[in-house]
């Protein structure tokens, strides 16, 4: 089967212009068909904030309400995804940005507001795999913002390294997919803070239980296991510069079973 | 030949939720191939505004600078053009937005800042037309907002009816174009601000001599015209509603002669 690369980046390598340069003429660069997954950066809260808008809390998470859900299409989806797209056009690659609504590409479902309304946040319901892989075999690059909708006219944001782990499983039938999930740390770290070079499921149960991994990093590998579980070839979790020096950057790989 | 259509919209109609939506599930049911290109209403300025930008001005136009250029980029391609494929998805039509840059549909290059610098704004250069061709043989209706590349990295804002002229032109070779350019007003207006059904060059340079017709109407006709003598088949200005009913709502005729 033919390979393709699913990269998903966010964070702070999408604020630093230059880091996010190197990235994209990195990717650029990857000879076999690929796609990008990308988050929105701090460019979000800081436009809602210079807006006046308060972001709204439950329980500690983020509700997306009218507003926020209006800021952040057009942050992730207008100002990054353009951004990213001319960048790569510049380094020699066919780009074509998306949200999940250009092309039908991703529905999704507002999600139940019980127990808790997190407003206009979308949980992924369909992948029109056979449109993305008629992009891929048309030499496009799909760059994808996480915001989908739901096929009766509303667009809904989703988590972007969740979006990353069900395109690389849909395309997974049809490619040898590897999913990499670049974040802020190089990998996952253990209890002195050291990159765990290969985990599995069991020591993930065990490392969460124990409390060394947390947060974010529960979501983010849970997403990484169902991908491996369904299908994807190789899993990785690792910094944005992984793709600039795939022999040379450490990473943490997801396996099974060690 | 195929006939194709293409509808620019803009002003007013982007405002207003419901006009928008009752015109874009009428574009929506048109059955031949269509292409809407549209600009950004007052979003932007408001958007500008609340952000705490001020308008730059130079001899009564309008600067793009580098904040202004991520404002339209946010509002035109981000949050008008997802809400428009959203929209247009929920009515059937499988709608995939477009800037310039993606799949490099359209290069542009930034204006010669003399005699004035403009700023961020690009002349069209060059429209892919193989690829807007593919998309359309794909069953795809591109929405394209009026943000453009200059292939090296750098967005740049363009006129959204130029850009549609520009487009309708590229795509005579392929298609029997239908070119509407929809804004505020029913059509041109005569002395009594009746409508001109038929207008020929003749009658647009005598009615520009005279005064009759002014400000943004001199380069809407000035594109309307050139696209008819590009071998565009059919250019009308008229109100967004003609598309909702073309045999009922009136609208101008573009004519070389009369």
């Amino acid at each position: 089967m033919k390979k393709l690369t699913v990269l998903k980046i966010g964070g702070k390598v999408i604020d630093d212009v230059n880091h996010l340069n190197k990235v994209l003429k990195a990717f650029a660069g990857i000879p076999q068909p690929k796609i990008l997954v990308h988050g929105g950066g701090s460019l979000a809260s800081k436009m809602a904030k210079q807006l006046g808008l308060k972001p709204k809390m439950i329980e500690g998470r983020r509700i997306t309400d009218h507003e926020s859900l209006e800021v952040v299409t057009m942050v992730y989806a207008g100002l990054i995804n353009k951004k990213i797209v001319a960048t790569l056009q510049a380094a020699g690659c066919n780009a074509l940005g998306l949200s999940g609504a250009d092309a039908n590409v991703i529905q999704a479902e507002k999600r139940h507001p019980e127990p808790i309304d997190y407003g206009f946040v979308g949980d992924i319901t369909e992948i029109n795999t056979s449109q993305l892989i008629n992009f891929l075999a048309n030499g496009l690059t799909p760059v994808l913002s996480a915001i989908n909708h739901d096929g009766i006219g509303q667009l809904l944001n989703t988590n972007a390294d969740t979006m990353a782990a069900r395109i690389a499983v849909a395309l997974s039938q049809d490619y040898e997919v590897e999913l990499i999930l670049a974040f802020e740390k190089p990998g996952v770290l253990d209890h002195e803070n050291m990159l765990i070079h290969k985990i599995d499921f069991a020591t993930f149960e065990k490392l969460k239980s124990e409390g060394v991994i947390i947060d974010g990093m529960i979501p983010k590998l849970t997403n990484a296991y169902y991908a491996l579980q369904l299908g994807v070839k190789e899993v990785k979790l690792t910094s944005a510069d992984y793709i600039t020096d795939p022999e040379g950057i450490p990473f943490t790989r997801i396996v099974e079973s060690l």
